[in-house]
């Protein structure tokens, strides 16, 4: 049923920003499968077809590496995100995988307190949906500007 | 059933503002009913009575001339829109038609990837939802500032 | 059923921001138990375990006082605000209470058109939903910055 399944991924969707915003960043990497992909681009680059990345991760075991760092470097502690997420569209794919496309805007507050709209584009997604828990198989965060802060840090 | 409603109201919305941030500008008029209505306007104007525009385009045809003027100008390609669309107060009216009226805030990115909160405000919109593609009889933009950039070119 | 459930949360928060995007501020108090409570709060307050608020109003009548005295003062004319509000997370409590936490947005636009992102945060609510009018028993509104311009007023 398609509520039912865009109410799967909406909700799925909310986790994974909440649990980023609340900075419960260790839980991260558990939004996606053992060996799933998390790469961060910009439109630029897809509408060229070059294959860059400003991130990209290719299991797990690589996400928990990345907030270890972001830890240890205490980077993360100065800054905060705040997301705001529109709805998906939807397409299923083979093998119970479905495709997401969704936009998003995130806020980023320093400890000083200054709010900036810091970046904005759509997560591309494929989401194994069936599973118990559901999760990514992959993620392309996909920026609309190229100018990003260099200290890009968190997951967005 | 309401949250059928309500889903069908969301998923054109969101198919909506993809195919605009996405700079799919060519299937903007499909969004519309043949003699469909697209107005801009501000709070100001609604709130004072004035039936004032900055757009109004009252076809698909009229509207397919503004996307030829906008890719002509290529003023289109120094700019990028990304929409966030909130959830829409649906109000069923005659005919198959509903209402609903939803918040949005646009960002602009330019080409330089300078980012900013671009506009804010609500669509009122009146919906053929029943027909095998819904689509918009008739979208209002009211803009809640009055100090619009002049550059207003990519539909909202 | 969790659809019908986040459908119900949703519906709820459209009409509440709708109600303040709109300046219907007099409608404010009625989202509200006759003894409900409305907080406003800095993350790093709540991360810290202090009970500070920023605002804390214990029922609806202290509500509708805050409504008449920015009636009165007349600061509230000289902006708006408009919301963006995500998916909630919801938790069912006791005594057909449920617990929802829902990230926001919140442009602020002046008189003059001035538009900034005036804040950001979570909602964390208790919401009576099997009443005839749902509404919120309890609204905590944990706000990113600690620096918040002096004027806010409008509820969030």
């Amino acid at each position: 049923m398609d509520v039912e399944l865009h109410f799967k991924v909406q909700d799925l969707n909310a986790r994974y920003v909440h649990a980023i915003d609340a900075d419960r960043l260790e839980e991260w990497p558990d939004f996606f499968a053992e060996d799933g992909r998390y790469r961060v681009t910009t439109v630029e680059n897809v509408e060229r077809g070059l294959p860059l990345s400003l991130i990209y991760a290719t299991s797990r075991a690589m996400m928990r590496d990345r907030i270890n760092s972001l830890r240890n470097a205490n980077v993360y502690e100065s800054q905060r995100y705040r997301h705001a997420v529109g709805a998906a569209l939807i397409e299923p794919a083979d093998g119970g995988i479905v495709r997401a496309v969704t936009n998003f805007l995130v806020a980023r507050i320093m400890h000083t307190g200054e709010t900036t709209l810091f970046a904005t584009g759509r997560y591309e997604d494929r989401i194994a949906l069936a599973a118990d828990r559901p999760h990514f198989v992959e993620k392309t965060v996909i920026l609309d500007s190229r100018q990003i802060d260099t200290l890009l840090a968190i997951p967005l």
